[in-house]
């Protein structure tokens, strides 16, 4: 069953005002869906982050599959990192362009077969994924910008603990989260250690974990440890560098667990020479689809790592393959991170196969994937992505329009 | 797709007098087949190495999964390892009791599915697999004992250099391998160093490997690494044990391979404490079956560890199996291991799918595994497995019972 079209489609959806590290996400953030065509006319589905560079990766990945089995997704990542490879030095983004094709390949597969895509992963270990809810310090709206009006959206501005738990609050009665990630980097470390520890009284039968992506040195990162020992789950990406996070697990018991540091094979060894990683988050978009995510998943079981999921903004078709893939692997031991309720408004699969049960997705149970494209949807998620005239994600930028004296520096605490 | 039925067959089959550290093979081999039926009749294929243990544990096995889901095999190993923790201590055991249901799951897809095994593992990125020639010294007969007459083969007696390449000639001329393969462990260290540079000298263009099972000490391995350093391939198991294996890899630049000294997960992180393996043996009869071998397989290319790939006597089951594995890796930087060529004429699959071309198996290309069961061979060899009234594989038992003196003892040097 010959692949024989692969269309690429550039989009942007609306995206809240969320807080991190390096500034603020814009109104829109950027994606592709990818729909890649058998010659018996079977229609496989994937997600990716977008961008004009994201795009163009993707197209020269689609390109380079075109013409080979479906079932042949070995053969087909050689054949993407082979054309990529001149002119794309990163394994990250060289696997990032073939993620989604490898996503669309099992899709594909399974409606075939007409089983889920969990299926050729060795099926389902578990009949719904849990996430945690992921909680953001956020502006009450997008500032009026070049004219525009300002974007309010139902979720109003969170800058402090009592926000914080307020939002967490909002999270569990719509979701039904069972865990709770903060993304940090934002306000000054003692304030987000306030933050978790208000979480903590609120909510104290739930896993916490915090993200500052990276914003404190080894020396915060250590303070943080210290205040926060004994109930966060975990402490993510404190510090930058594998060297950094290997200083600041020498001081601790709090695991590490990263998505930064470990991003592709070569980290893995530099990873365990410094102690670095208790926990790994996969990221099947990063690590070259789900089968490789899975065999990344047994490496952490083999050397008792850890093993959560990375998320970016993202919509049905990615939550439908990290919710397969976690379904697939027996040593998941936290909820996945998603930024899916930030993001389900402008879905564009239809819905009715996704939806939350207390914080776990249950496994899409239709063939492949199980989600359909919504294609009024995608056609009005790529007219926007045209008429905004924007070429890759910049939280920064979009930050220092509005406050011209944000320094992005990290470490910044 | 439900496994209604799960039959297990013990059977024996010839084997030639092949000598290895802990003795000589015994006239008979022992091995089990598997038959998965489901529920709409499909029927899937496994092979196991035997004996009443092994076939004790995997009827257990088999019964665990009668019920599941032919696709829910991450849950049906679960199944497997639940039901056999109780009495079946080691992971090996347990995982080696699982491996033949999981292969016998994954042909039974391929054949629903009317597609290779191959495939159900990302297709194949070979079309053929590589295997190294596997000489071993041996007997020109099984002696005569308890009233049976000798029962010579036509390989005749190999006990020196010039036996083990002529041995060497002819197993090229028939198969046509590119690599080559010693069974060490066997005469004195020096011996066995003039065997493989004779093989050198005798084939310069062709990778040799020699493997004596840990009959060496640390100081004996260290010797003969700088005996075959710079035309040896890998030395493969030259002590025993974790920490001797990586004393003498601190004192070689030969890569040493193991399938023993790392055997389950639990071995990874001490092998890499100690540097102590630069190639790994891959084998999904002891690693829980085809997908973790190929998780395996992932975690050698991450550690840029060497893989190759382990055999014990076996049939056209198993091999095929292996194919498919070996077809689907990228991160194959050896040619695997066979003993297939000494026990093919027993063969319990229909002859016709599996041959070897210029050293290399061609991936069968049928549905499933590709091969097919000859039913009158396996009733037959079933028979001879009840009339032999052998319960396990003793190697050192059938050569004390020709040379009473035999020490089995290692390391031997």
């Amino acid at each position: 069953m010959k692949i024989v079209d692969v269309v690429v489609t550039p989009i942007a959806f609306r995206d809240p005002p969320l807080l991190n590290a390096t500034g603020v996400h814009e109104p829109l953030a950027l994606r592709c869906v990818v729909q890649l065509h058998l010659d018996d006319g079977t229609i496989g589905l994937g997600e990716s982050p977008g961008g004009r560079a994201e795009t163009d990766r993707l197209i020269a990945a689609a390109e380079a599959v075109r013409g080979l089995d479906v079932f042949a997704t070995n053969a087909a990542r050689q054949a993407v990192h082979d054309a990529l490879r001149p002119t794309v030095p990163r394994i990250e983004d060289r696997d990032g362009a073939w993620a989604p094709l490898e996503v669309a390949c099992l899709d594909a597969q399974g409606r075939l077969m007409e089983r889920p895509v969990c299926d050729l992963l060795g099926g389902p270990v578990r009949d719904s994924v849990p996430f945690s809810g992921y909680l953001f310090y956020k502006w009450s709206e997008h500032p009026a910008l070049d004219g525009r009006p300002a974007i309010a959206d139902e979720w109003g501005e969170v800058l402090d603990p009592d926000g914080v738990v307020a939002q967490a609050r909002r999270m569990i009665e719509l979701y039904g989260f069972r865990s709770l990630k903060l993304k940090g980097g934002v306000r000054p470390p003692d304030e987000e250690v306030a933050a978790v520890r208000a979480l903590h009284d609120a909510f104290p039968q739930l896993p916490l974990r915090i993200d500052p992506n990276a914003a404190w040195t080894v020396e915060t990162s250590r303070h943080v440890a210290r205040e926060v020992e004994g109930f966060l789950a975990y402490l993510e990406d404190p510090t930058g560098g594998i060297a950094g996070m290997g200083e600041v697990a020498r001081a601790t018991a709090v695991p590490l667990a990263t998505n930064m540091v470990v991003s592709n094979l070569e980290h893995i060894r530099p990873a365990l020479e410094h102690s670095a990683v208790q926990v790994l988050l996969l990221d099947h978009h990063l690590w070259g689809g789900l089968r490789r995510s899975r065999g990344l998943a047994l490496f952490c079981e083999a050397l008792s790592i850890g093993v959560s999921m990375h998320s970016n903004s993202h919509l049905g078709i990615s939550l439908a393959a990290m919710t397969h893939l976690a379904a697939s692997v027996p040593h998941l031991t936290y909820a996945c991170d998603t930024h899916y309720p930030w993001n389900a408004p402008d879905d564009v699969v239809r819905s009715g196969a996704l939806r939350f049960v207390d914080g776990s997705v249950p496994v899409p149970t239709g063939p492949g994937l199980g989600v359909e494209l919504d294609h009024e949807v995608l056609d009005r998620l790529h007219r926007v992505y045209l008429a905004s005239g924007r070429d890759r994600r910049d939280d920064t930028g979009y930050m220092r329009r509005i406050d011209p004296a944000y320094d992005p520096a990290l470490p910044r605490w």
